[in-house]
Order: C-alpha cells, then structure tokens, then sequence
C-alpha cells in the first residue's frame, strides 16, 4: 500500500470505530507518541495512555461518525470533514468537525487536531 | 462583529471573490505578514507581494470557489472544505481543498495551508 492508501484506510477506520466501540483499534492507530488537540486551542494530549482515556470517553456516549466527504491528502498530511451523532438520550447532538492529521512513514497518526465551534454543533 | 463572525466573513469573502476577479480583496484579507502553504508540504509565501502574485496566478484561470459546507471555527483557527473549478478551455477542472486557516484579532488571516492532492482533483 502507498502512503497515501494507509492514510485513507486509517481515517476511514478511524471514523467506522467509534459506532463500533473498538477502542483499541483507534489507539492502534496512532503513534506511541502522539497528540490531539480535540477541540483546536484545548490542551493536548500526548501518548497512548492519554489517547486511551480520551477515547474511552467517547466511546461511552454511545457516538457514531460518518464522513462528510472525500479525504484530502498531501504528502503526510490529510484532512476530512466528518460528523459525530451523539445520543443523548433526549435527542442527537450532532458535533461537525474537520480534523487535520499528521502521519509518519508507517502510516500511523503521530498527530491530530479538531476544528470546531458553538456553530458546529446542533441538537437534531 | 465577534471574531467568529470576522472569521466566517473573511472565508466567505475568501472564496468568493475568485470568480469575482478581486484580487485586492483577497490580499487585503491577509495581515501583512501572513503566509501561505498550498498545497500543504510546498514552500512557503511569506507577505502580501508573495500572496499577491500568487492570487494572481489563480484569478488568470478563471476560477470559480465554492464552499462544500459549513466553516468550521475554533477559537481564532477555522477550517473549510471547498472546490476550485478551472475553466481550462477544454473541460472544468475541480480542485477540492480543505483550507485551515489561523486569525488574529483583528480577523485577519496570518497563515493559510491548503490540504488537497492527486485524489481531490478532477476534469468534469
């Protein structure tokens, strides 16, 4: 596989693990040394360990992600634009965000970040 | 204007003044100091001479912008997916970025990287 495939079967996998609840399939996907800044402007968070709790978060508020459109790559960077269905119980938020991400050679995520606001989030 | 709203009249403005051969508007958008990185891994253009002859370029191919969907903004950060069409003469061809985009106070954009590659660009 190029580098250009690994990085599309990462987001792709990424984003379909979410409604599947596999949380050590999104760890795997990045790097032992990676980080997120998810929203833009919070604290990152670096490492698996940190990334497993985050995740873990997520996961339990029973979310499903669906991309929006196409991925865009260049060289070892990517961008997409995607949603996150998040069931409150009382109604779906649905949180819209675009992530940029870093990848190394292997095509694992050495980082990532989340750009969205108060405009990008909506009760449905 | 709260600078989200700064931030999302700059895109608008941004992309829509390609077809409208506003070269001037564009530069102005930019602080004096900006940078651009497009696509993402290309050196840099630093200031708005550099911006300026590169907008150029663009404007010459009659272009068309067209927001794919909404901005997404996160602090003073914002992030968009977008198509280009180029009237080549000989067919449409469309480009499909995600531009990021950083902002200072005063809502104007400081650096610009454009995410797109072989798989984002098509002749219609």
């Amino acid at each position: 596989m190029s580098l250009e495939e690994k990085i599309v079967a990462a987001i792709e996998t990424y984003v379909a693990s979410f409604e599947k609840k596999e949380l050590d399939t999104i760890v795997d996907l990045f790097a032992e040394d990676a980080w997120i800044e998810d929203p833009v402007g919070s604290e990152r968070k670096v490492g698996h360990d940190a990334l497993r709790a985050f995740y873990q978060t997520a996961i339990d508020m029973n979310v499903k992600g669906t991309l929006e459109s196409e991925i865009r790559v260049a060289g070892n960077e990517a961008a997409f634009a995607f949603s996150i269905a998040v069931d409150t119980g009382n109604g779906t938020l649905l949180i819209r965000p675009i992530d940029t991400m870093t990848f190394n050679d292997d095509g694992k995520i050495t980082s990532m970040r989340a750009f969205f606001g108060a405009r990008n989030q909506s009760m449905e």
